[in-house]
């Protein structure tokens, strides 16, 4: 065993110990006296949880000691050391369930602990060995087949019987959901505006691909194959999420909208109305799950004149593609992503384009981002040291907001040195652009606000030679 | 290095340094005596070919060393022992070519040598990091995206520009084959007399499930996922396919018939008629696949008396599931696999049927099969060993037919000891079974003849039950 592996070992045994004890005092004693925070995700809390400071994390454990009963832990793997940081895989269980976290040592006390739930003991997700066999052997009177048991599935859930879990949205989020209850056995109805699955992506405007790459982007289960390419177009992603969504045998009603929903606190279910392709459901399940995405609502602000405006006039979601505006003079209204994508794309086929700037925006180099913001998780590099999307989300989710935003500042930096004579252009044609609240860039204000910031690929040097005639302090 | 590398080390670059030096004896020499292979997939031959003992050998040498060229060769990672078999991976190169083989030393000469061309130089595919970044960043006038060009690819594809392959088939084999090119960059037409990708399958009776386990049944590029069942039923594997076919932009001409192919020689390039749903095309490719199934071609047997039969008669390919012969009388002719599974179907749904013996069946066990004849490549243990499919693969070829149906005949003993009450059986009801020419079983019998056999998953205990009355010495 390592240096560290020993620290680690040591810091979860104590641990163990002092929970299981119940000695609050002597638990919390074993985080950093300067800053720490322990992150629960599920396992003790049944819920999503950040505590920074040991006031809130003695809290913590005296609201979910008593009902996690004895916890055993263990370090898993060996543990690493990094200057006067060690870090180390931990899995844990209870009588009714197993956890995997992760921690991280300062001086041999704990500066994060993360704890995830992993499963519920008895509801093992049947993969690899424990696969289905898939047919019957045997000869058996009158038996069904697995295609017919799937439509009798299909014909009866919703009608007949009852959904656990009702997903509103099927767009990626609620689609891997949806796989992980089908994975688990969980009686589960996703329900989607949209004619097919993809569609939610193939609306969009034509020239739309993904800013995140592709290391980023792995629906659970199914990676994508290896030759998929970086930035994934729109209408590539939508065939994915429509092929995944079959494949994984998905209970995906299209044509469906939700009306109304509300929870009957007697029986302890809701009653959701939907439209399925234009008449009523009433489904009761016991979970209802919006995944109605961050970035889907339309922001449409009221302008002075619109409504006796005489020409065309439509939000980003509606935006058909450049073809049709060849020649016209067009105003895009704001400054963030899908202006300057949809200005660029009409400046490519000969439209004449005003981007109005209302606010600052925040401005990165797509290429340089990959590398300094993105690469340690999602790159190339990241998997070939081991971290594929699974490893990468966990590492991500072990280091709390607070902690990402000041280590983004020092990225922040560098990248405002590497690309100093791209941000210089903006400064001389007047073109507002920050770097967030904090200077911590465009991460954490997607995730402050979900918008403000465009990842260039190819509009800012319109911008700056003034192809795209960007009017600026338009209110 | 272990002394099983060192073995392998010394043999390769003493066969390197003889066959640089066209030293065709002292190469030849390097072979066992007793008994010798080298298999050649394309890398030497530009063809398949096994060669067996010293004369083949040296002839296949003569034959392919002028035109290798210098050819450098290595092993690849650690060789492993057993007993007096040395076996290692093998890596080698010339100018044109990288390969991958596989090497059996016996007492330091080689018993097999396998050699596989793994890619042209200049022609790597791109995948990992060197994927393609999917979309072309910066302002271009007039750009296209990629769903345009796909769109312009489908349109243009066999009409204004040709294929460089035309695969006939498309079913897993044609379909496997497609997507390589694809990844190749080699424009290639897949053809398809049905309506769908996977309609080979579906088109199948209801109760067919893949005989092949999971572990043996992986496409290339896009393994199934780990909790896809261990036999799948036929429309699952359908919908895979189609997904499968979509998700890799293959040129899938459904509804699409060959009617007639010569190849010009002077422009070295096959004609080839289609008829696309209904409209002729005229295909001019420079290569020719067909992939239109081993065991896909029915054998009708001409039948005295069957032009005034008033019954309904139809071979097994066209046969449509057993519900509506519930309570019919049912004479099912032959005895293999198919027989078997409809006889089987047919008896659940309560028709009385009689299976007609013509000759001797094969008789396996599936679970014996799995874990006796399949398991050691094709199994969770086998991946949990770290061979996987591909492997697998090479593994596999790695064994001269020869060598193989060889080693099969102690498999089979030990089946026969194993399942000798189930054997039993079929001896006792005068069911007439057999276990190949030489004893060697089911899967060199397929290799052989395609057929032949039945892989028992329950329709043997209703033949020795005589729940299916089998009439035995019929001609």
């Amino acid at each position: 065993m390592t240096t560290a592996s020993q620290r680690a070992q040591t810091w979860i045994e104590t641990y163990e110990r002092c929970t299981n004890a119940g000695d609050i005092n002597a638990a919390t004693a074993l985080f950093d006296d300067a800053e720490c925070f322990w992150r629960d995700l599920v396992f003790f809390s049944w819920n999503l949880k950040t505590t920074e400071g040991k006031q809130e994390i003695a809290e913590m454990l005296k609201a979910t000691l008593p009902h996690a009963g004895k916890v055993t832990w263990r370090v898993d793997g060996e543990a690493t050391d990094d200057e006067a940081l060690t870090e180390a895989w931990v899995l844990f269980e209870n009588d009714v369930a197993r956890g995997k976290g992760y921690l991280k040592l300062r001086n041999g006390k704990a500066w994060v602990l993360l704890t995830t739930l992993l499963e519920l003991k008895g509801h093992k997700e049947r993969k690899d060995s424990t696969r289905s066999k898939g047919v019957m052997h045997g000869a058996i009177k009158d038996r069904t087949t697995l295609l017919e048991k799937r439509e009798k599935e299909e014909r009866e859930l919703g009608y007949k019987t009852q959904p656990y879990c009702l997903i509103i949205g099927g767009g990626q989020g609620g689609i891997g959901l949806g796989a992980r209850m089908r994975r688990l056995g969980v009686p589960t109805i996703i329900i989607e505006k949209n004619k097919k699955p993809g569609d939610s992506w193939r609306n969009r405007y034509k020239s739309l691909c993904l800013h995140d790459p592709v290391w980023y982007d792995h629906m659970p289960f199914l990676p994508f194959p290896d030759d998929w390419p970086i930035f994934s177009p729109k209408d590539k992603i939508g065939d994915w999420l429509e092929m995944y969504t079959k494949v994984m045998e998905l209970n995906y009603w299209t044509e469906t909208v939700c009306k109304s929903a509300k929870f009957d606190d007697r029986k302890k279910q809701w009653v959701v109305k939907v439209m399925r392709k234009g008449k009523p459901v009433t489904l009761k399940p016991a979970h209802l799950i919006l995944a109605t995405g961050l970035s889907a609502f339309a922001n449409v602000p009221k302008l002075k004149g619109a409504s006796t405006f005489k020409g065309e006039q439509h939000h980003s979601s509606q935006h058909p593609g450049p073809d049709k505006y060849k020649g016209k003079k067009v105003v895009v209204v704001g400054s963030n992503n899908s202006a300057h994508d949809i200005s660029a794309a009409l400046w490519e086929v000969g439209a004449d384009v005003t981007m109005l700037q209302r606010s600052s925006t925040h401005i990165a180099r797509s290429v340089t981002l990959m590398e300094l913001e993105a690469g340690p998780l999602y790159s190339e590099a990241a998997v070939a040291r081991g971290i594929d999307v699974t490893k990468a989300d966990y590492l991500y989710v072990a280091t709390p907001y607070k902690v990402q935003a000041r280590g983004l500042i020092d990225v922040y930096k560098e990248i405002k040195k590497r690309d100093a004579d791209f941000y210089a252009r903006f400064e001389k044609v007047g073109f507002m652009h920050d770097f967030g609240d904090d200077e911590s860039g465009l991460h954490v204000k997607y995730i402050r606000r979900g918008s403000g910031y465009y990842i260039d690929v190819g509009a800012s040097d319109l911008v700056c030679a003034a192809k795209i005639n960007s009017n600026l302090g338009w209110r």
